[in-house]
This record gives C-alpha cells, structure tokens and sequence, in this order.
C-alpha cells in the first residue's frame, strides 16, 4: 500500500554475504510521530538500546535504516560505535537530524558489523529511495524467512481514509516478549506519539506478545510505528478517543495480521495452531498454561506427526505451575472433544480430530473448568526442516 | 549385581503391543525398607497416587510390578480401579500383603489398562523370578529408550561390603523434577526408611532433577528404593550418621550414573552436554539459567550441528529472567574461551571450541561475573531423530 510521504529502498551491500538484499531504509518526508516496542531481554543489541533512548527522548523518527546478515548483538562499545556511525551516514545523506534516525539489525550474534560496508552502501540506498520499493525493504530484511511479510489496512476516522501499512520478519527466535522480530509500520493518520505509544502496546499484547516458533526470545527484537499525519484527520490525542479506537483496532488487526504471517513462516512449519486456554482460575493462569503447551517439544512434535496425541497436552498442562484439576478438564480440537472430565473420549472422537490436524490451522481449545480466566498463544510445529534449519543456521 | 534376597522375572504380556517385553516384577524376599520420590507434574498417573500413598503409609515395600506400552495416566477411576486390581494379582499370586506392593506404569497418555492381560500374565511373571533376571526387567520397562539402563556400586560400611544396583528407563517426556522417568534401586543396606528418604531426596536432587532431555515433565515420574539389611551392618538410621554418609555417596554416584545414561539415551540424542553456569548471583540464578539454555531449542539444534553458536547461548541467558551484565559474561566450551566481558573471542577461539562440538560429551561453561551462585544441569542435543520418534510415537 503506498502512503503519502513514505519511501522505501533496499541494496545489497554485502553485510555479510555477497548477492543478497541486506540492507534497507524506510525514510518520511518530514518527521513522523514514533512509538515503538523493544525486545525485554536482558542481552540488547546495540541498535536496541539506541533505538528505545531514541524514541523516549524525541518520540518522532524520519528514518529506519534495517540490515540483516548480522545481529550487532554482544558486541559491545564497538557495536555502540558501529550502530552510531550507520546512523550518522543515514543522518548525513538525507540532511536530517541524526536523532530522528532508528537502526535496526538481525542475524548473527556476536559478529561486528563492517561500517565501511555501509558507507559504501548508503549513498545509493539514499539515492534509490522511491514510494512504491516497500516490498524490497521487506526482503531485505528475511533471515530464515522463505517469504516477506507485509500487511496493510484502511479505517475511516472522523470522515478521512486514514491508511496503514506494516511489515515484519522472523522464522527463529521467536518468543517477541516482545524475536529476532522486526516490524516497522507506516500509517499517515494524524496521532501523537503518545497516543500512539499506547496503542502500540496494547495491539503488541494481543499480537507478537502472543506467538511462539521456538520458545526463545531474541536480543533484538523491534516494533516501530511512525505516523506522519498526511491523512488529514483531526489529531489523536489519547487512544479513548472515538478515532483512537478506530486506529488502535485497525493497528491491533494488522499486527496480528503480521503476527500470523510470522508464525506460518516460522522455521520449518507446516502449520499454525491456535492454543486457547479457558476456565482458568484467572488470565494469568490461562495465559502460562497456553504457554506451556504452544511451547512443549513434545506437543509441537506431535502437531508435525498430525498425531492427536493429547496425553502431552495435558501433561504440559501438569508441569505448567498452575492451578489444576485434571478430572475437569476438557480438550476440543477445533469442535471436537478429545477430552472430558480429564478423560479420553475414545477411538471415534480420535478419528475426527485427526482429520482436525491435517489441517493448516486448527485450534486446540483446553477448558480446565476452574473459573473464567482466558488466555492464548498463536503456535507452530515443530517439524524435521525446524532442526535442519538450525543445524546449519551460519554455514 | 546379584543382591540377596531379591528376585526378577519379566514377560510379553500384550499390554499394548504384541511380542515385546512389558511387564515385569521386582520382588524382595523379606518386606524392605523404602523411599521413593515421585513427579511433581498436578497430573498424576494412578500408580503414581497409589505408589506415593503405600509408601508413606507403610515406609515398607517388597513387590514392585511394572508394565510399559500403557502410562495409566489420566484415567480416571477406572485407572485407579485398574491399579489396584493389578496390585492384588500380584499380592495374591505371591502371597504377601498387598500394601506393600508398588505398580509403575509407563508409555502412553490417557490409554486405559486391560487388567486380563495381567491376570493371565501374572502367573508366569511371579513363576519365573530369578535373582539374575535384572537384565530382562531393564528390558521390559523401556519405552522409545533404545539401550537398557543399570549401574551398580560396592561400598563398605562398618566393615561390612555393602551392594546397591539400580536400572532405569527414560528417552523422552524428560525432565524430571522429578520424567516418565522411572528407577528401581536394590539395596542389601540395613538403613532405616527415615534415614533412606533423606538419602534419596539428597541424591535426586543431583542426578535427575539436573537432567532434561525435552524441558517435558512426566505424569509418572517414580525413583524407588528398596533396602532388604541382607548386608548385615549395623542398621543407619540417620543419613548424617558415617555409614549414612558413605551409603548416601554411594546412592548418589549410583544415580548420576543412571540419570546421565538417560540423557544419553535421550530420544534422538548423539551428545550429552554438561552446562554449568558460575558467578551468578546466587545458586537459583544459576539454577534457572543452566535450566533455560539447557532446554533451548536454538541451543540444543546448535549442539546437533556441531556449531559453537554462543548467541544462542547468550540469548537464552537473556529471557532466564535472573539478573546479568553481559558485560561480564565469559563462555567456555570445555577448556576453550569463546567469550569474554561478553564478546566473542574470534575465528581461532571458534574454531577450537568447534573441535569441542566434535565430541560426544562436552562442557559449556557460562561464568555470569556477579557472584557465588553455581548450577548445572545435563542435556542432550536436538536432531532430526528427535523429531522423527515424536511424530510417530504412538503410531
């Protein structure tokens, strides 16, 4: 979708192979109202953290500059070094203020970015810059991805078509607590960042917050939303607002959207599978039981095997921490029930739920007949090509 | 190891297979002394409540029946029904009371026992008891376990040699905190049953509880003990006592033994990998680090591909939760640094630590920097056999 103000390029400058899109730049005409979301990991990459003191001090951007090849994560003061400098030749080439510049980086860990690669690079990224290039800023960002990933929306606030566009990567990595997952969203509604901030963290919560490929969570990981106000709509100030909730729902829809599309591309998967947790004592019991399950071995084992082995399910359930009675508890397989009152139902309702997992997407719905607290996870399962692929990640 | 007074027998009962063996019984001339611990999971196999309710009641045991191809987990009443009545066969069959038989079952979830399969077997099973049949009761237990498991050790105590055996099963659903993860422990030690459990719990905590193959946790988790005074030293009644020590070391070498076979033997595992983290603040610290990275599926795809990835490593250290400064981390692959103050030590330390790779047992050594706290845990590595056993287990 092309946004007024917005423009996109993307080059191959041999980050750290020869013959691949790696480097990429998102750049608004005048500077936009940023939010953003960063990895809570204890271990943050250099862009990371100077990605976040960024958005706190200024809470507007103008440029993402995006490689992968290499994380710049554990690199320590030359990473800092490394980052800042990418940054300042972004800030240079464009004329803009080095401080409305976000970096953004994914892959290896613990390799030092090459900064001359970069000022080798920049001038013709600069120079390619054009309004309808977003789908090479969405490859050039692919690590073990096999396809990108953009996603885009239209919602009407206050009589104006306000427009929204995002893309993400990731395949591994991938518990975003907020993995190496990158998202970058370009809307030209009218909002303040803090407005926006908000929205942000709520739709993140019901979207990347609540996928799993591999049970791990990145050191990179980076959602930014910059908002430049082209649409014409009357400021949103405060996401109560009759338009704030209009831009937050079409936010929250399209990053679960792309959340989605990270989980189906997660690495080596061949489905995506819904685990939904209900009758909990509570949301927070709900939600680390769905957890537990989305991310068993055994059960993702299972879900490749297309096996309606729900034996693991509640055995995950068991370890899981939580409040429990296992003789009230009941699994369905899309609506078929496997389980009732912690008992199997028998060779017939196995039957139906096997043809349930030969499907793409289906949703295991666990009722454990407690209370009212709800809670899912969006999952992937956990095939032969997941243990190739990491094998071999870096060779 | 002979002991005497004990006797083993096991057949091909059909349990749920035809023409393998899976039943077997250990029997105890005289009722023994007994300690137990069993899974912490909030779902519990019948013979697990049954198992844990006769042993705290009588500290006594002198039959252990064992069945693999059915786990007898989550099923309900009748699953408890179904215990009991196999209890009674063999109390029955060998004319002792049926309180101080314990039943372990283990294979699949949800499944219920036919308990004929036993009334016919039961018979031929308590008829063919022989004190050097341990080698077929090894057998008989093993579920995707590709190699029985057994370990023996001699210590002398007050001047009297004193004997303990033990065998184990265990491949998958492997992390016990106490996986089904069983252990039978055969002692001609006179100890008190009092004295035996804290021996138990001491030595539980640093072989089983230290291993994990899957981060998955059984519903029938069982380590048994049984302690029939043949050695005629005077009885230990206190673990604190020097024939308490000396027996305590003696079990707890025994069990570190059987625990790293398990992991060994974990399904699809070509590595055992010991990983040891020190300088955390404190030993949970250290604890709950080792536990993240040793249940890493990037980690553990690392250690399969041979690939000295410490950013794996890293990033797992990063979403533990426990408080770090990567720029204090240091990371060894046995003797090789790969990283220091938290960076990666280059292509000559890489190159060693992947000579480490090589090898079929190795160390990671993560020093946190902070502080006192040690943890380890055992591990094995992720591979495409991993993945093949468990898409297909109960096919």
């Amino acid at each position: 979708m092309l946004i007024d103000g917005f423009f996109y390029a993307a080059v191959e400058a041999g980050i750290r192979k020869k013959n691949r899109l790696d480097l990429a730049l998102i750049f608004s005409e005048t500077p936009a109202e940023a939010a953003g979301v960063f990895t809570t990991s204890r271990v943050q990459a250099a862009p990371v953290v100077l990605g976040r003191k960024r958005l706190h001090d200024f809470g507007k951007a103008q440029a993402i500059l995006i490689n992968s090849g290499i994380a710049n994560a554990c690199t320590g003061e030359p990473g800092m070094i490394a980052a800042l400098a990418c940054s300042r030749l972004v800030a240079d080439a464009l004329k803009i203020s080095e401080n409305l510049v976000q970096v953004s980086s994914t892959g290896v860990i613990g390799e030092q970015l090459t900064v001359e690669r970069f000022a080798v690079a920049i001038p013709g990224l600069v120079g390619s810059l054009e309004a309808n290039s977003h789908g090479r800023v969405a490859k050039a960002m692919m690590t073990t991805d096999t396809v990108p990933k953009t996603a885009s929306r239209e919602v009407e606030i206050q009589g104006k078509k306000v427009r929204i566009f995002g893309m993400t990567k990731g395949a591994g990595m991938i518990m975003p607590n907020m993995a190496t997952m990158l998202c970058y969203v370009m809307t030209d509604a009218a909002v303040t960042a803090g407005a926006l901030q908000d929205m942000l963290l709520h739709a993140v919560d019901g979207s990347f917050n609540r996928i799993t490929v591999d049970g791990d969570t990145s050191t990179n990981d980076t959602v930014l939303v910059l908002a430049n106000g082209r649409a014409g709509n009357v400021a949103i100030n405060s996401s109560d607002s009759e338009g704030g909730k209009a831009l937050a729902a079409a936010l929250g829809d399209l990053l679960l959207d792309l959340a989605l599309q990270i989980v189906k591309d997660g690495e080596g998967a061949t489905k995506l599978v819904t685990v939904r947790v209900v009758g909990a004592e509570n949301d927070r019991d709900a939600d680390a039981a769905a957890r537990t399950i989305g991310n068993s071995a055994l059960v993702k084992t299972a879900f490749f095997g297309e096996d309606a082995n729900w034996g693991r399910i509640i055995a995950a359930l068991g370890r899981s921490g939580i409040e429990i009675d296992p003789a009230r508890v009941a699994i369905f397989f899309d609506d078929v029930q496997m389980v009732k009152n912690g008992l199997g139902q028998g060779t017939e309702a196995e039957k139906k739920a096997t043809e349930v997992l030969k499907k793409k997407d289906f949703e295991v719905v666990v009722d454990l007949g407690m209370g009212t607290g709800q809670g899912h996870v969006y999952t992937s399962d956990f095939s032969i090509d997941y243990v190739k692929i990491n094998a071999d990640y870096r060779s």
